[in-house]
């Protein structure tokens, strides 16, 4: 390793503004995680807090905690300390389901607008779940929509004025672009239809400005860089114009106007909470709740400034690799087109992954030849960046993996 | 209190074979919790298992735990132990979202299965979620449906030869009344429509027998007698028969054929898989999969005994209140044709159970008049339930509540 590039780490790390965050997160020792973006680390402080609502809250308060412990106003709550990541006022978001669900939620308010076009767009490189959702509301619907499903770099053509819904992830999940909210947000609205934004790979990275965009819906994950845990909830933007001339389509108890009048007839709820369904999951959001916390003290705009730099230390002390062992970077070079992770092709990549894992440098593998290393500033440094390096060659130089079976079926790190 | 009874309640703790199982559960001291059917007490265990899952298996293990500590199978592992208490096979259950979700996925199932069938039959007195559910599907649909929500009594004559889909509640969550699944399943299938039951207050309550009532569809609760924890899981069932023969309609990335091909076409998963969407609970799977174990030393059938023992006592202790105080019981009074509940209107019920839940006896309250007390037999015993009388008696005869203000919006107890 370049010796100017381990002081120019080291240098960065005492000028790093982000730094004493890392003791707020509990992790491996002898570990470099960069994998923040699939699975964001344990937060010190959650463990307590989760044992608390179950101990006392679940445990000794019991059914009055709904009340006494105000788990009811959870999905509000955390929904309210998201929208401030991601521009959004505090009434625009709330915490519910999952991702998948809340595609499903979101696109369909979308629809209701636009009855009469009949195109929905998206980008073929899409995360999976979000395509697939858009195959199932079609099936439902008796495949009355067209689905163009296109390159990114057709997306502009796809759209014409009878397009309904332009659907895209912000950042994507392999290559890490990040794509012009703005611009492409503005497209789809100058041509009349509606955008949703799923934010799984932007909330908690950097800051998401919603509202500045005019973004019609959003949805995002609350277990990547916002620490929420596995399985965290999710979340769900819909902005106030459109909050009261859609209705939902799960309409379940938590989302009515009244839950505990106990009324045959469906009314929905005023603002977000009419996008909840059923009773939500209280575990999942306390412990996404405490781990919002720590935004109290860090700033979003700062982490964003620290994963510029973090992925730029990645980048150039990659470069080497590249030419030598066949790595080929498919991540943007100008920071401000990606987002807070860094991907590289090759023919090997699992096997490679698998070693470096072994090696203990936790990145992780999509198919079909990407390995994918996520950048989380709050507990990570720049020493940690080159060393996930360094191990990286000496799996190289010596050529020490094996080619494991790989399975589509089981989640694959 | 009448001295036989109290002597009647000591006998039948010392007779009770399931006595030691309280041990089992965190209980607040000096309480006596009669809402079990809505929010399942702590099972001892939990708490650890909860902490081990945050702190080794997210905290340390981070991603790899999605194979190496097996989350991604968390879904079918606690799915197959509820199917255990209901009557159905390992691979007819699984364990996702929540309840009010499930009631979406298996309707539109079920409507898929009988397209030419334009009636949706349900209980006017239903679980509300349920009825808005159907409510939401048939807007989402075009209102193609007739809805025929009519009175328990009126449910047979309501199903045709038109009908779809017959979704009932097994217990009536404010009286307690049992249906009779076999009867009203052979009913619904006469006429050639599919049946849908709501199981929340049967799982973990009395043996369910889904299979032997050859039902198609069915859906329940985590966090009530399964003692799950605040916002569980929910689960659902769907009969062997049917499962490759519905596509689900919430066609998420978890219920792929293969989810990390990562390929932009949705293919369902084979069996029960595919009915989840997005990435599932872990805390409360976790939460929910500790609790079940419980279930290794409990039997099913000996928790339905002690519930008819248990619910028979409390109805015979309340008897002198009814006569005096004005409270009317509307459980049916033979035990078969009850869940593990008992209710009574009285015109101040909300304030009644307010001043006992104040005295130490949890209960509570469903609008418009109903007090209703759940039975969970494995942390109950008799000597409780008839101290829960005495405490009530005591408010009865000071006339000790005030009438405080309710609200629809917020849960109430």
């Amino acid at each position: 390793m370049n010796n100017n590039l381990l002081l120019e780490a080291a240098q960065l790390d005492t000028a790093d503004g982000l730094a004493a965050f890392r003791t707020r997160f509990l992790l491996p020792e002898n570990k470099i995680y960069l994998d923040g973006n699939s699975l964001g680390a344990l937060p010190a402080h959650v463990p307590a807090r989760v044992a608390d609502a179950i101990e006392r809250q679940w445990g000794q308060d019991l059914i009055s905690s709904w009340n006494k412990n105000a788990w009811i106003d959870l999905p509000s709550k955390v929904g309210a300390k998201i929208a401030a990541l991601v521009g959004a006022n505090a009434d625009e978001v709330i915490a519910a389901d999952n991702t998948s669900i809340n595609v499903f939620k979101v696109l369909l308010a979308a629809l209701q607008l636009r009855p009469e076009r009949k195109v929905i767009v998206s980008d073929i490189d899409n995360f999976p779940t979000d395509l697939y959702m858009v195959q199932g509301v079609n099936t439902l619907l008796g495949q009355q929509y067209e689905l163009r499903f296109v390159k990114r770099a057709d997306l502009e053509t796809a759209l014409d004025t009878h397009t309904a819904v332009l659907l895209l992830t912000e950042v994507d999940y392999r290559t890490g672009e990040r794509l012009d909210m703005a611009a492409l947000t503005a497209r789809a609205q100058a041509v009349g239809a509606l955008c949703i934004w799923d934010l799984a790979h932007s909330a908690g990275a950097f800051p998401v400005v919603l509202n500045a965009c005019k973004v019609d819906f959003a949805i995002g994950c609350g277990y990547k860089y916002l620490n929420g845990g596995p399985g965290a909830p999710a979340f769900l933007f819909v902005a106030r114009e459109h909050q009261t001339r859609v209705l939902p389509v799960l309409t379940g108890w938590m989302g009515h106007a009244e839950p505990f009048a106990f009324t045959p007839d469906y009314a929905p709820a005023s603002g977000m909470l009419r996008f909840t369904a059923g009773t939500p999951s209280v575990l999942g959001l306390t412990a996404l709740d405490a781990a919002l916390e720590i935004w109290d003290q860090a700033s979003i705009a700062a982490v964003e400034q620290k994963s510029f730099a973090l992925t730029d230390l990645f980048m150039r002390a990659m470069q080497p690799l590249e030419a030598t062992y066949g790595f080929c970077c498919v991540t943007p070079l100008l920071p401000a087109k990606r987002g807070s992770q860094v991907s590289y092709t090759h023919p090997d990549g699992y096997a490679i992954m698998q070693a470096l894992i072994a090696a203990g440098v936790i990145g992780d593998f999509r198919a079909p030849d990407i390995v994918r290393f996520g950048f989380a500033p709050l507990y990570l440094s720049f020493v940690d960046v080159l060393e996930a390096v360094q191990r990286l060659e000496q799996i190289m130089q010596t050529g020490a993996w094996q080619q494991p079976e790989f399975s589509n079926r089981r989640k694959v790190t």
